[in-house]
């Protein structure tokens, strides 16, 4: 049986990755049903979302991710949630920002796609 | 159509109420195939469920929640993902505690069971 948590961990290291350094490319992980939630707006599909995520203000970013958590989440397919906690370093700036992210992976193929994804920043 | 951002803002409300004044009535809201996992520990069941929470070493709790978001989580049931960040206030501690907790909510009947719940304190 597939685990979870290293499934989850592969995800997130390839989804910042690709975020931090090529913002355009994370569209590929996203589907047209696929759900954003960022900062309360709601978001609908990849190409709506990567509008959203490739028009944020700034232009370099870093996410560094502090704890992160998985579980499957489905009794009928091998679909898996998804919970990041960590630090976002954006363009100059010496304070990070701290932010919470959710996501359910739902199994596509030998892959997974991206059905729900919710971004918060967590102000101390 | 069920609304659930209305429906999770109903259940946390009742959630955080119970865990606030009687913790272990929160049993109530779980099954025997839920999952938690709690600052990385992962428990199954709504027996040892309870049995964390009740056995936390703070006697007073509160929660207070600062962000609260929702998604439908299956085209197949009509599921819910929440992601809720909040403030805890532990006893008689001046500092609240950042925290970050998803929910992934199942229709049961007329109302709701968790499935899901990943929790985590956000230290600064």
């Amino acid at each position: 049986m597939s685990d979870p948590q290293a499934i989850a961990k592969q995800f997130t290291d390839f989804y910042y990755q690709t975020f931090d350094s090529n913002r355009a490319g994370i569209q590929a992980l996203y589907r047209d049903n696929s759900m954003m939630t960022w900062e309360g707006t709601q978001i609908l599909g990849a190409s709506s979302i990567v509008e959203k995520i490739t028009t944020l203000p700034f232009a370099k970013v870093q996410h560094k991710v502090t704890t992160l958590d998985a579980q499957p989440s489905s009794n009928a397919v091998a679909s898996i949630l998804v919970s990041v906690t960590g630090m976002l370093l954006v363009d100059d700036s010496p304070n990070p920002l701290q932010f919470s992210q959710i996501f359910q992976l739902i199994p596509d193929g030998t892959s997974y796609y991206v059905f729900n994804d919710i971004f918060r920043l967590n102000y101390g």
